[in-house]
């Protein structure tokens, strides 16, 4: 296991974003690497998620993942522990990552060998959904006690992504989270989303995210 | 009850804000309105705090609530639905409440005519614990889902808070969430810090919060 590459981040923000992004999406398509980018609030289990994703997918494919921190390396730690290859971003001040964070944290991994990268963003719904980091695809979580009106007021998350993983459902019978107001309010924000309902704790639903992903690559390879 | 007043922000972040807190503060002190920034994760429970401190306290002095949103008017719809004057700041993209935004929020309420007034925070562990608001006191919730690990990576928001209210202990019985490791982490960014358990769905601990809250008061108008 290669100890944790810790990168600082202290630039201002590139104007030039959307066109490294769009740069980086296109190197990586041609080197046959899906970029995925993971947002949610704090503590919906973006790491949890990963880990399940990587025991899930070791026989299968080569991951590697990018953690952004803004001031530990707890995260990076518990993925490399499971012998993923894992960079972490520590962005200092930086509420969200960019794409000119991506390229370097995608610099420290050797991408090459490396079939999908899962970036993890920082745990916030608002200002990561305004900035593009360069990932082929956009995956949210929402978690369970986080509450089913969330779209009412964070609706750009919602809008940028390609998957919703609705996760710690082992909550649910002690909550008043009514799924079907969450898929309404998530549709009508975004009709094309596909909605996973997982729990990173019980295993439920994870299958079904790990069959999204495995098509996901297989339409991305067939595609170059 | 009123209509909702809905007040858009879209000016760019002033850059004397630190100023302007600190003249807000000096007002409010001179005028005995004790102003309490509230900020959390998304779905940790700031709406339910403010409804059962707006319940417990409606015999005892005057409350008003200010309320930040990025796109919608559901929390002071709530909040107002129990009397209590309310009004929404539709942020916009914003991540943040800085003073300027709570100025205008100031002056759409009639603060002569009250003791305490909660401005509700965007939900963001990262940007909001940045911008002094002109708050006397800063007011977090970690909510127990989101885990006894975000002290180590949303450091800022614990070091500025002057009340840390652990939320939803409903759910520690089903959680590996430690009680411990969470205090040692908060008492060590911040030893001055407060920490109140509570759970808004049970009323568990609420008592002590709102005895925090009179007592804060008492002092405040004490030392005008």
């Amino acid at each position: 296991m290669d100890p944790i590459r810790l990168i600082e981040i202290k630039e201002e923000i590139l104007s030039d974003n959307n066109q490294l992004a769009e740069e980086l999406r296109e190197k990586l398509r041609k080197s046959g690497t899906l970029l995925l980018n993971l947002m949610s609030s704090p503590g919906s289990g973006k790491t949890s998620l990963i880990l399940r994703t990587a025991e899930g997918l070791k026989n299968y494919l080569h991951l590697g993942v990018i953690e952004a921190d803004i001031d530990s390396t707890v995260d990076a730690e518990k993925v490399a522990a499971q012998g993923v290859p894992a960079v972490q971003l520590r962005t200092g001040g930086f509420c969200h990552l960019d794409s000119s964070m991506v390229a370097k944290g995608l610099t420290a991994l050797n991408t090459d060998k490396l079939d999908v990268i899962i970036v993890e963003n920082v745990g916030n719904l608002v200002c990561p959904a305004e900035f593009d980091t360069g990932a082929h695809k956009n995956i949210m979580i929402l978690s369970v006690p986080e509450g089913d009106d969330k779209p009412l007021k964070y609706p750009l998350m919602f809008s940028v992504c390609d998957v919703l993983l609705v996760n710690k459902t082992d909550y649910l019978s002690m909550s008043d989270f009514n799924r079907e107001d969450l898929r309404r309010r998530v549709l009508a924000l975004n009709p094309q989303i596909k909605i996973i309902e997982i729990s990173c704790k019980t295993g439920e639903g994870i299958t079904e995210w790990l069959d999204w992903l495995k098509n996901a690559l297989a339409d991305f390879k067939a595609k170059r």
